[in-house]
């Protein structure tokens, strides 16, 4: 197989690097479905109908992200029930371990989990084609989320300290579980994991570079948390 | 006060109209947020991932009439969660005495349920103004799950005589809980039931009218269970 360019326009008529694109929107697509689903389950559980209202509109915003990565699925020929089926299991098992006893850990869980799952997706897109990597870009944009899980916990924490120390370790086991899921898919998905660590001929990530990657989406945790007012 | 035009472009100046109205827009988007919370859930109980993405795509579709009627109320000068407050107690107990078992009972609910309701509205929106109507109207509008329904719900008992029979018992219950909660609605709503029943000077109902509303009511519950395969 000829070397082909980074991004270049034939990419995607390299089989390889097909396959890991149709891997990584597939996962993402399941990964919004299931945001989709989450939002609304934390919709149903919020205090006030401006809440709900508010949680509603993300789970739509969300919903609207997966369809735009179905049709891209469609429009490469693949199909995107089938790009989304390998990913099932890793996401519905992440979901159930970290299922929120509350409003505040959905609120916590969707703020963190999504913000990990973002910086991820956003390392891997360093390498991919430019119409590729818009589309990822696009649908990683916040819906209004961030703001709103920030007021709302930070409010929580300052009129009962003790929620603190128990959303902080809420937020490492929701790291903790990330990870494993993570590197469960890595384990699976042979195309995906080319795509990151360099086995397809695409300019890719060395050792070192995972290493820094991981330094960065660790950091960015601990950022969020501070913003949440929560000790990572 | 001065008698008002049906429709007229004052009708909205007129105190009791426009209290009807602000409860007609409340009590139909907190219809429409509860029907996206349902439909949500529903998805999650999908079999398929493909049911599953339709599911959310007629969820996100009922959140956006929402936004259409609470942008309606505000541009009233009414504040949504109060006009949608008074019709959380209904609904809610609607939805906890008629809790799905599973996917199919999910199914018949949506497609009955909604059939009623909508039916009802289009009924009273014959008394409202143009703006008032069209809104309503458009908001009804089937987001796809009609036809979804029936062909699941009737493939469902051609596989299974049984579920058929249970089925029916389940319709039966949805449209004796609606009518039960529609009662304590008509009770409680002074501002609505006098727009129905024309006690503020507008056009409206009279009583052998409101009797002609519920034998079409009842007509369509026949027409959409015998849709389903069904029996009513």
């Amino acid at each position: 197989m000829a070397e082909q360019p980074a991004g270049g326009v034939d990419a995607l008529d390299h089989p390889p690097y097909r396959a890991a694109v149709v891997d990584l929107l597939g996962v993402l697509a399941y990964g919004e479905l299931t945001a989709f689903e989450r939002l609304a389950e934390d919709a149903a559980l919020a205090p006030t109908l401006n809440d709900k209202a508010q949680l509603a509109a993300m789970a739509a915003a969300e919903f609207h992200h997966f369809e735009r990565l179905r049709d891209r699925l469609v429009q490469l020929g693949a199909d995107p029930s089938a790009a989304m089926t390998p990913f099932r299991g890793p996401l519905d098992e992440f979901h159930a371990h970290t299922a929120p006893a509350d409003w505040l850990e959905g609120l916590v869980k969707a703020y963190v989990g999504d913000g990990i799952a973002a910086d991820f997706y956003r390392e891997v897109s360093a390498f991919l084609d430019a119409d590729t990597r818009a589309l990822v870009v696009e649908v990683l944009a916040d819906t209004g989320h961030a703001g709103f899980a920030v007021e709302r916990v930070r409010a929580a924490i300052t009129g009962d300290a003790r929620v603190g120390g128990r959303l902080a370790l809420w937020g490492r086991r929701l790291m903790g579980e990330a990870l494993s899921q993570a590197h469960r898919v890595a384990a699976d998905r042979d195309a995906l994991s080319a795509l990151i660590v360099g086995a397809i001929d695409q300019p890719s990530m060395d050792l070192a570079e995972i290493g820094r990657v991981f330094a960065r989406l660790t950091e960015n945790h601990t950022k969020r948390m501070a913003a949440l007012g929560l000790s990572a």
